[in-house]
């Protein structure tokens, strides 16, 4: 195998960190493999698939607690190999741009000190992002690496969707919604686009569910609301992050239940969501197969949420036409899609159950006045569309 | 004029302190006169009105900065005299009953403390409501107080509507969404059953806009959802209120800001909503006549949140049939109703522009699939028929 222009996509996610090898000598780069950390008995392997998800060969770590620039030199060494040429690029994903990257930029030492002090605003994610563009450029400063952003793709959202009820100058310095899953959703709007233009201008709502989980209100590709907001806290029940909640809730817990600022970031970032309701799991596969009534109640508050949220984002596109399931759990648990589904059937909502179960790409019956669709979400496709298009300067 | 159950009615607001006795000798008590506290020149006036409203006397306060004890003296006294007799009760407004108190109660020692205990829930109205409860029952600790609350009204809000996504020990410590406006909610609840049953039966969201503001979707008189929380913080942009916003903005103000929990409990109570967002005033009337861009953007804001926040409100009703407006802005500033209704055109709602400027009682055109009212709300009414009823003892 061999191409002028490989890159690495790098996508480290809340729960996971997933790598994607694409030719990019075109603007719609083609996968070569994929790979993924796999922790099996306290080793962890390197696990490379081909495009059609065969497991092609595993990389044992010699050392399970390796640095992270030894693990990246070991990752970039082996597909290197692999591939029998040098990487042109790696491109990762990166939570937060904040207000100053509304588009993927190259990295240089400015560019990372940006994105540090954009930490606070994705406390949990952040750093995640930046330890692998961190050890790569360490062990090969020579090497182009390029930030996508989860927010760019929400970066047109206008007043007064992106503002929060709060003083001018906290605005300005920068408190707003700006939104996630952004290279999510923008697959995802591709991908409707490929279907037709037509298909494109629907008032679409997409709801990536996973680990994290949000919605986006989109028309005709671009993103006009969606329920995350300076921070992945807001919006949706997720696994175990609160989303929407009485910000009197946390004055609450810290003037009487004598919580600091920190602890409060743990509870609401780490034991509340699922976990929290149901006490039991923050996976939603556990909690669907539980027979526990407060695992219920969790998945009971999850879609009662998304709904309402639905709801909300409908009001923001002035109607709803197609509703898009991603993410996970939005791809496999079709039990969850029926519960939303049945909540929106108000909206003209309504189901096809055998296409559901089967999850088939539109599930809606021939009488739903509301296309839903499940689709496969691809955040490295897209993370490997943009190191294409730097790499050919367009 | 003379009555052998008469009450005072006590309504203390965000804004103003506001009285009513009723002649509660009846199911459906009578108003007999008004007062409110006017503020003039450094002097503070009783004003008394009749229920037409016409201007009854004046009682001059000889002390402007009299003791709470010495002003609710001067008031009960003055009253009595007018009356020609001793009141048998007095109701108050309550914010938070907390869960404590599903329905409205006799005051005692021991009632008073755990109202106590419920400010922190409501920092900013609980003590202003306790204030001429502690007055009345240091100088006339024989005569009976009623507490009757905001909260009572949402108490029936059942799970998952109630719920937050927090850790299960902190739901079974109290902090859910209570809700509140409820004596607001009831009355316009009962003025919709007297148009019909069929009518009461519709899916209804009432806007009660005020200084405080929020949503209640109710149906055959009964609340099911709520915007405002555990506190009045949450749901729509107030005053000065924020209402929702990412959680993760109230950690960030902290880490990065270097805010106190104080500073930010004064920021969000104090500082937000329409006053932070427009720079000019809390006050809607102020914000429509300004020709400042950022007061119409403060208004943008207001309105887009109240539709969204409706359209979140249809989702847990299954529909919407039915829009009421009250409270100060619902009442009278037929810009925002205009706003709001245009904003949810796309669920059938379609003003007639005379019948709302003129704010008659249906102000929806023949063509609209949603009835939209607007209504003079009157918690102290509602008030009345609580301590009605318990004088009774039914």
């Amino acid at each position: 195998m061999s191409t002028s222009d490989a890159v690495l996509v790098v996508n480290s996610g809340s729960s996971s960190i997933k790598f994607g090898v694409f030719d990019a000598s075109h603007t719609d780069p083609a996968l070569l493999c994929k790979a993924q950390i796999d922790e099996h008995e306290g080793a962890s392997r390197l696990v490379f698939t081909d495009p059609a998800g065969r497991a092609s060969f595993a990389l044992e770590q010699a050392e399970p607690d390796a640095s992270p620039d030894r693990l990246f030199a070991d990752v970039l060494a082996r597909i290197e190999h692999h591939l029998g040429e040098r990487l042109r690029a790696v491109g990762h994903r990166v939570v937060h741009g904040g207000r100053e990257f509304p588009r993927p930029v190259e990295v240089n030492r400015t560019v990372l000190a940006v994105l540090d002090a954009l930490t606070p605003l994705a406390p949990l994610h952040q750093p995640r992002c930046l330890t692998p563009i961190r050890a790569i450029s360490a062990i090969r400063p020579e090497l182009m690496q390029v930030a996508c952003f989860d927010t760019s793709f929400h970066h047109g959202i206008a007043p007064p969707v992106n503002r929060f009820a709060i003083p001018r100058h906290l605005e300005r310095a920068g408190i707003r919604r700006y939104g996630f899953h952004g290279l999510s959703f923008e697959y995802v709007a591709g991908r409707l686009a490929d279907i037709s233009p037509e298909f494109s201008a629907k008032r679409t709502v997409v709801a990536h569910l996973g680990n994290g989980a949000s919605l986006c209100a989109m028309r005709n590709g671009r993103s006009i609301d969606t329920t995350m907001g300076l921070t992945p806290l807001d919006g949706l029940v997720m696994g175990t992050r609160c989303g929407t909640i009485d910000p009197g809730v946390l004055l609450y817990l810290q003037q009487r239940h004598g919580m600091s600022v920190d602890d409060l970031e743990q509870l609401l970032y780490h034991q509340s969501g699922l976990l929290g309701v149901s006490g039991v799991s923050s996976d939603m596969r556990v909690l669907l197969a539980s027979q526990e009534p407060a695992a219920k109640e969790a998945v009971d508050l999850f879609t009662f949420r998304i709904a309402q949220q639905v709801a909300a984002m409908a009001g923001t596109l002035g109607g709803l036409e197609c509703l898009v399931f991603t993410g996970g759990i939005g791809e496999h648990a079709s039990e969850v899609r029926t519960q939303v589904c049945e909540r929106l059937r108000w909206l003209g909502v309504q189901l096809d159950p055998s296409a559901n179960t089967a999850a088939q790409l539109h599930i809606a019956c021939e009488d739903s006045s509301v296309d839903v669709l499940v689709m496969a979400t691809n955040e490295e496709a897209a993370i490997a569309r943009h190191c294409a298009a730097l790499i050919s300067g367009t």
